[in-house]
């Protein structure tokens, strides 16, 4: 069997911590950690949907993923310099979107939007699955501050429940839970599992690096991505407790 | 059991053609019919690499998809004219790449390049997974291009495998294959999957679009997904030897 | 006197052909070909016109070429990757639309917009004449779709005339018809001539490419045009008819 | 026959001036006017060529048109505030460069390149004849700065010819010479004519604004701008001995 | 004490001259000249006010500055061929705005919007003084219009100052006056200051270049700026009469 | 006298923290407060420096300064979403720069490049003046690893001294120091003044907000400005000791 480079166990998740109200001036706001991995999670609440939604009695949930130049080991230049947004931002962005989506009911949210911003502050893997988790407490905090503040009805239910998200990997032959980035490269099938809070999939996306995966592999990565994600689930209940 | 509108059986393709050389210049070229979806893919070979890989005696394939104008229902204005490259656009770019990488031996393959252009001519749901099979024939008919004008060493074997896609989605409790566009917007859970001509898996990317799919529903979509895509690189080999 | 490397006299055109519906959703859609040159025309019909002509009672007919990446011989960067659209591509995208105009009585066209997308699939030389060629035959379709679906009214006549355009130029003193590329580079004079199907002058574009031309030589130059475009005119007319 | 607003004979020029040196620092450059249309044309002399360039012994001469924000009656917004140029501008741009190229040899110009900028600062109609008349004037000074300052050699002759252009278009029935904006509009069919100063033809670019144009009065037309080109190419002639 | 290249005093400014109309069709346009320096200044009268403006009774004032490609000494590429404004150009248009709305009353302008182009033709140190110091004299004329035209009431007094602007430094330790382009590189401490035409500043921009400055060295740069602003404010009022 | 919401009395600082180290992977990194500002200052430092200073033996710094979305009180669009920086940002990331610059010896810096990265993530008024104060320390703790490294020689000195940043203002006739948000808009006059640690002022950027200001009411500021400096100059200190 493989040994960590951080002495865990292969199913086991690195620290993670939630930490509420980071930024000011968020209705909602979450820096996440998973090791290594910060992303800074804000959600802005909105009265009002944008015009292609008004009338619908429906709100608007959507997010935006983005690094900041030094979350990496060496610096990238910033997106708006070069005038242009590179394909992975846009597809972790429309991941994030989509996975929050799955558990909003958007007619009781009414016309309301929700804008999640989703910065990673340092990048060591899963800077997308620490996004998911991070967002939704966001999310969870900007929906109770519309509630409180009269623009979602008091009976209303936005939220039909929660959702977070893991990395799964195969390394040396075997699967392994939430990848830092040296195990990450070294991955030969990569995996982010979203899953709702009782365990249902919201997004599975899995990736041959090197040789493709046979059935097997899959349901195995799958299993220790349901263990990693009803953990974060149980994380993500405590947080929004405290 | 849900019946389809083109009377097909749950588990059936819709007919698919595979049309070789259908553009003049480029070294290798196929128009792929899914149905009501057509897309034009073609190869250009390039001696030399880009300027990151200069040196590693490896090769370099990529993709870029686009949709022309008037392929959808109505008209989508040009990416060209709106000055930017939509999301979608880029991820159906990256994952066509990717898919087709998971073929090629770059080492094999030499410091050449390969791009692939996957143009949408009419779109009727499913042109991501159809551009990928249309696109490893002409990847395979821009291979034999390098081997007979020199450019590939005559004993390499740069391609590994074939490679072919296909959607899979839940409609109405019903899990079935290859969906066209009506079919597309209702299914609650929508999956493309990507598979080598043996059977193993490149990607798999599912989708929750109403509410969270369960393990079995997964492995029922998988299953019929094997079965579309083992027809697909049958059909592929047949197109390359006519 | 010089010879063509295809044979044919310095009065005669290239095969042409004029494929209606080509494009599946396309109001009107014609793909063109003039010897090795292809070009996918289609209508875009939409009901309504920009803001700056509502109200006006007036319809409006615009147009967009573009060159798919691998049209040429070698390959072309996209112009939405590169984003921004080059002056070649607006110049004939320009010129297109006020042939076309040309034809159109706006005020019998009523608040519709048609919009012509002309991508060319595979280029010989002559590009914008095919465009224009095979765009007039996807207007008049789309012009018959909008008043067999009652966007315009029964008895107007929004096409005033039929259009077409023909590439002439002088090689080695001689004036030919309809040059493809390896014609088109050696010309010495060069003119793109748009006519109306009763033979009258749309657009004349000439322009020396080595040295001046003469009033003689221009003259010799639009008698052949001439004679291609009534040619092309008969062509157009079988091709609705069929 | 049809009074002109300004009084002048259908065959007659608006006043014209070429004021050399308006702009310290270029090599070469003019003000001109037609009436009331003013541009500043300068010349930018660098020794060396773009890189495509490099090592043939040519030399290159382009052209950029622009027009200044309050150049025309209402304000129009700057380019780079749109971040795009339109396709008027580069279309001229490029009509301007190439009217240039057609009397430079660019061998006996050697690897040197010449931009010609031609910033509009009144525009009342023919602005782009105005542009190459006065770039001309421009080029002539910058190719005589390049020959003092010894980066072309003695017995170079880089100049093949002057080169002017004048508008030309039918109004009421009536053929006339350098249109102002008022006629312009007005004008059935519009020409614009570049020539060399022995009476060559450049470029040739009519169009019917209205209905389509006859071979007669296309070569009515041609007599006209014949008439202006010889007169401004005396007029070159002057300012360049002044 | 430290010579002056052009002879004058240190606390001496170059010739100034302020040209009105010289751009025929805006409502306001001064050509303004500080020594080699010339920059065309042109405002635009509108009547309406941008949308976040509507409503409020109150008018808009902005500025946008750019340079002609050849106003330097070597040729600078067009911002709209490159496709963004530099920064550089950005602040020089804001501090030029924010100088004149200083000087502006938008209650008394009423919904109207003046918009201040300030192109350079030519460049030698000071542009953006001599920009403020010529826009205020166009902005004046333009508020004239607006009051001959009817659309700022007859009482209204939109102008409660004139403004001006000037250049101070520190060469070789002694403060000047005014620096044209071969001393600007040499300062050692460069300061622009703007002044209502009472002495009152408006803006005070300074910075070292090499090493840092005293409160001793900025009072006597200040000195200096308030003397060159009250000779500037004087050369306004008379062109302004004349 | 004016009383301040927050108690202070006018000439005190907001409580000021300096947290080294935030950012994981960078060089040097510094979390700035300044009351309820937030800004993350990081200095990526390179080996080697761009193509126009190789060879000169000197390094380069240079800043980017920007905003995250929600760091201000109503979300702000990202300028990587929007294709464009603003002037604001241009103009501040461009004072960043110099201000470093100002003590920096470059020469003793050598070959390396050192980009300071000031992202704000709470905003309350003087965001500039706290990203200058906080990437000083960034800065210090990259050349420190610099030298560690051995890419900056033993016995060089690239900082000539310390420099940071304070904003005063005019507030109902009263100089304050440090504004907040409630009170930077309230502003009769705004300055930000740059300094080094011993006294010398390296940018003075004073604006009107209403009426223009007296020489006297700049003293004052200066003066309140310079013991600000001098007591953050010594937190600086104070915290690169820690």
């Amino acid at each position: 069997m493989t040994d960590r480079a951080d002495g865990r166990r292969p199913d086991q998740l690195r620290p993670v911590t939630l930490e509420r109200g980071f930024q000011t001036n968020a209705e909602g706001s979450c820096l996440v950690t998973f090791g290594g991995t910060r992303v800074l999670c804000s959600a802005s609440f909105t009265v009002g949907v944008p015009r292609w939604k008004k009338g619908s009695g429906e709100g608007w949930v959507t997010a935006e993923y983005a690094m900041l130049p030094r979350a990496t080991n060496t610096r990238n230049d910033r997106e708006s310099v070069r005038g242009k947004i590179g394909g992975r931002t846009m597809e972790i962005s429309r991941l994030i979107g989509r996975s929050l989506r799955a558990v909003v009911d958007v007619k009781a949210l009414g016309e309301n939007t929700i804008v999640l911003d989703c910065d990673v502050i340092d990048a060591d893997g899963g800077t997308r699955t620490a996004a998911i988790t991070g967002a939704y407490v966001a999310l969870a905090d900007a929906i109770a501050w519309g509630r409180a503040n009269g623009a979602i009805a008091a009976g209303a239910r936005p939220l039909t429940g929660s959702v977070s998200a893991i990395s799964v990997g195969i390394i040396d032959g075997t699967p392994m839970l939430d990848l830092p980035y040296v195990e990450d490269v070294r991955a030969e099938t990569d995996m982010n599992v979203v899953m709702t809070g009782d365990g249902g999939f919201v997004e599975v996306q899995g990736t041959a690096e090197g040789k493709p995966f046979s059935k097997a592999e899959l349901d195995a990565l799958l299993e220790l991505a349901t263990l990693g994600n009803l953990e974060l689930a149980e994380l993500q209940r405590k947080a929004l407790e405290g």
